[in-house]
């Protein structure tokens, strides 16, 4: 599959450009094209140093990616969504759209703030054209670990969404993560419950001394 | 110290009453008094069998084990807490009231349903006399597991509650089951968080045929 990941030079679209590069075509992206180009070839050198294979990372703008993608990962900050969604809608068609986005506000401790949709998964199906399929995964998932390549990642990925192909292809795309175990976690309107465990499991992480905290349902 | 547990011959009650009762005094409460009596000669007996070191486990009525108790555990369903909890306000000073309870409602799925107050844990503060210390912890413990004295339970047990001494013997309190780790999940306002948690779970194992699940943040 050619899998687009929207702001996949932050440090979680990293980590899922060398996860998935092995048996994925990956289109970086980036809006400022340089920095896509750039983390692109430094991607697929780390994988090739390491002596994994590489289907091809490459660094594009966002609306070539779309246009060219199966999958797109929106791996973007909440602040801004609604914008640069609306000015990339005409490219989508009837891709899978993975949301990671969370709404949130910090005050003294994190705080889910979901948009009167009930969650941004629920308001990202409402911008984009209907045969989109959006699908709520990887909210919390440690970037810092997916990118540790040497890393087994003994955690469980909930994952939501309306159209039932189109979640079994994000699970099969979480299996092919070493150790990642997904759960069917519903409809996108379950979402809220996914989004909402991000500021949680940071607020946990701080008061409790601990980092990069992910969640196991045992 | 003397633990009273409301609901106490339900089967997370089982489970606490058989946990704790190697280093406190257990009260375990029934609107029946006939049926906690019988309960807790049951369970005494199971743990005496087992060469477990026992307390004491006495049968009691609710008000008399309340006036007694330094802690109370709240191990009852949402519906009919708030009339139980009115009624048998005069019989509470300043104990530690531990609340396990999540209102939900079964469609389809699960849901939760939280007062206006915005969860359990708050209404329930609210109802009960300003010097009761209100602690919401235990939503998403198994029942079953903690009942079966040779498991040990690998979970986190996530502690809300506005007073840090009370959240602090709460804490310890679960430090003393194999296993369980506290996580100081912060004020009684994040209650909702740990609460809705329990509904999710249930459907999570529903949904993808596994049973009896807890939480684990790694």
């Amino acid at each position: 599959m050619k899998i687009a990941i929207l702001g996949g030079t932050g440090s979680i679209g990293e980590g899922f450009a060398l996860r998935w590069a092995e048996k994925h075509e990956i289109l970086l992206c980036s809006r400022e094209i340089d920095k896509a180009v750039s983390s692109a070839g430094k991607y697929t050198e780390a994988l090739l140093n390491k002596g994994f294979f590489c289907c091809g990372i490459t660094g594009c703008k966002n609306e070539t990616a779309i246009n060219d993608a199966d999958v797109v990962v929106l791996s973007v900050p909440y602040r801004g969504v609604v914008t640069l969604l609306k000015d990339l809608r005409p490219y989508f068609r009837d891709q899978i759209v993975i949301s990671l986005v969370v709404p949130m506000k910090k005050n003294k401790w994190f705080e889910y703030t979901p948009p009167k949709q009930g969650s941004a998964a629920l308001e990202i199906q409402e911008i984009l054209p209907e045969t989109v399929k959006v699908v709520s995964a990887y909210h919390n998932v440690s970037a810092k670990k997916l990118a540790a390549l040497e890393l087994s990642l003994d955690y469980d990925v909930v994952v939501c969404g309306d159209d039932d192909r189109a979640k079994r292809t994000v699970m099969e795309l979480t299996r092919e993560i070493k150790s990642l175990r997904p759960l069917d976690g519903g409809g996108l309107a379950s979402s809220y419950m996914i989004e909402s465990l991000t500021p949680f499991l940071i607020n946990l992480a701080l008061r409790n001394g601990l980092s990069n905290l992910g969640v196991k349902f045992v």
